[in-house]
């Protein structure tokens, strides 16, 4: 059962975007003026909702999120701007708001433009259908190749709810990746406080996953705060968005396209955070690595591979790894018999953890194995 | 029928590291003495040979190239040196050569040591069995996840021959990847010509060839010459070698673990080499744009998107892509039919031109699809 934090109501409705009419437009409606804050892709080709909602974050106060899926709103130029800004015009004369108090997001093709014959007749009964009952609805209108509804929820000592909302499966790569979250809280907080406690949170969750490397044109995580609790601990508060913001990145890679197990890949160790970070996305994006763990084949040599191809100087002599805490390889020699490895590869939580010793430094990053799912998926995702 | 330049020798013999009795070990013999350079692989972890070979090079002459699948010998340490050496000393002995005038490769499984015990009784019957007429034979024991043997030859106004024999299927990328190539003439060249044509060469065709973005321990091109003929015209020559280390490159793209198609994915109208190289990559390297030309799915936002993720500016309403040269996107507007552009790629040869309008520097790399064979081959790979 989802607890939502006060001052928030959600809707959700299919427009025919999406096929078999399912939900494929949400909304969340902050009650009273909320503040806002949001972390987009890094990806130079942003889409329309990623640049409109760039602009709308300057604005003092928040009213509501709306999110498409079914179409991306990406690579459409000018149109693609104004077909936005069309659907947040009447959103926001039926919610008594001002549109620019509207964050926007879509998930989908890229390429398409959104169909406003299909949205814009809607938007009525998605404004009508608004309750606090529905979070799992909305959950579900962002959905896309996701298999299940990403949720999560926190309370803090003071009282103060979070609840996260999220999507992903595809595409998930550092700096987030097709990919929307939307953190909801009843706390107060200083545009300036969000800003900070945010990135930090994506820092420490979602740019630490990866599905496939490729990272889209329409991540983004919105934070929206009624403001109705005062947040007496901040250190408790921050430290319940993190965990929140950990727990939706790891059902995003949970649910990675085609994925049968999580892998958690952690360098120790290393020299410095830059370093450790690129070990361990090298280890956690390479093809190899993963297909090996989809088999379930205890071929390290792919692993030491992964760590060479970063370009960064490693001994390899001195390298220590772990599966499932269990020693797999020292001194370049495997540990453990192949049997008892090949067993702990086929569990569905995978910990890899790969010691370098040539420091104090180190990172960890989500990824999952690499399947025959995924590529059937996504060679067939807009049919 | 390969024609051999003159002066080499090859044998061929099967030592049990692979399977089912085929051919696993491969010598190439020069009854001269030649000039060799070579150009390795940059993973920071380098296996054995690529060690000993960059060692050998700085001798004057040499004698001989030995290769063996199988077992990668990467990852071994102390000990994988000193059997690599073992090999060298008892294959330099039967050829009355010196141990350094021998330059070896290996590919197959990282972390493995090489079987002395079943390679080094069977150096004399690769010594005996060599002959003009084996080049075929060297370039099927060289083979692992190949499906075909690949040789190249061209032949200068000079009459000069090359004959180039390779080995690639996965981990091809951008600084070569699992990759051998062993380029043979009877061309007189000095050792820092061959340097010079070798760098060219290899930087236009291996370095331009991308299967599954991995990189490996082991690449290696060797480049062998008797010196038996006058080289004339060097420009001829020049032409030829990268003519041919192309084709060898086409040859390993072709034959990329499960690929069904070769994607010719040119960057045209780029600032400059650099970025044009990375918008080149990053299209090839995508999973997502690989698995769409697998499913023969025209959904050209993925390359819009690759083309962002690579982080430089560009402005997608100037793009303009072409897919075997029919126009495909121009102002973000499809400009073909999509059931001919479907018939487009299904084609087994894909040439995708995308003209971004910013300056005047083109690049070219091959890539080739991701399908579900490219899983089934490498989550078990090593059984």
């Amino acid at each position: 059962m989802v607890s939502v934090p006060e001052g928030f109501l959600f809707s959700a409705v299919s427009c025919g975007i999406k096929k078999e009419g399912k939900l494929d437009l949400g909304l969340i409606f902050c009650e009273r003026k909320g503040t806002a804050w949001g972390v987009f892709t890094k990806n130079t080709l942003k889409a329309a909702p990623v640049l409109i909602g760039k602009t709308n974050l300057k604005e003092p106060f928040h009213r509501a999120i709306v999110a498409n899926s079914g179409v991306a709103n990406a690579a459409t130029g000018e149109e693609g701007i104004k077909r936005a800004e069309a659907v947040l015009k009447d959103l926001a004369s039926l919610l008594k708001v001002k549109p620019l108090e509207i964050l926007p997001a879509s998930t989908g093709v890229i390429g398409e433009q959104l169909p406003l014959d299909k949205i814009l007749p809607k938007l009525s009964e998605l404004v009508a259908g608004l309750s606090p009952d529905r979070a799992e609805d909305f959950a579900k209108a962002i959905m896309t190749t996701d298999t299940f509804p990403k949720i999560a929820q926190r309370t803090t000592k003071d009282g103060v709810k979070l609840l996260g909302i999220a999507k992903g499966a595809g595409m998930i790569a550092p700096n987030m990746a097709t990919m929307l979250a939307f953190i909801l809280t009843d706390g107060y907080l200083k545009k300036e406080e969000m800003r900070k406690l945010l990135s930090k949170a994506v820092d420490q969750s979602f740019n630490r996953i990866t599905v496939d490397g490729d990272t889209s044109t329409n991540d983004t995580v919105y934070f929206l705060a009624s403001g109705i609790k005062e947040v007496k601990d901040g250190t408790d508060f921050a430290e319940n968005l993190i965990s929140l913001a950990k727990e939706l990145a790891y059902l995003i890679v949970k649910d990675g396209e085609g994925a049968t197990k999580v892998i958690r890949v952690e360098i120790k160790g290393a020299r410095n955070k830059e370093e450790a970070r690129a070990f361990a996305m090298s280890i956690a994006n390479s093809p190899l690595v993963k297909t090996a763990f989809y088999g379930a084949d205890p071929n390290w040599g792919r692993i030491l591979s992964a760590l060479g191809k970063t370009g960064i100087d490693f001994d390899p002599q001195l390298v220590q790894i772990f599966l499932n805490d269990k020693p797999w390889v020292k001194e370049l020699s495997v540990q453990t018999k192949e049997e008892d490895l090949r067993k702990e590869m086929q569990k569905n939580e995978v910990s890899l953890v790969v010691h370098l010793k040539l420091g104090k430094v180190s990172y960890e990053v989500l990824t999952c194995d690499l399947t025959e799912d995924y590529i059937r998926i996504n060679a067939s995702y807009r049919s």
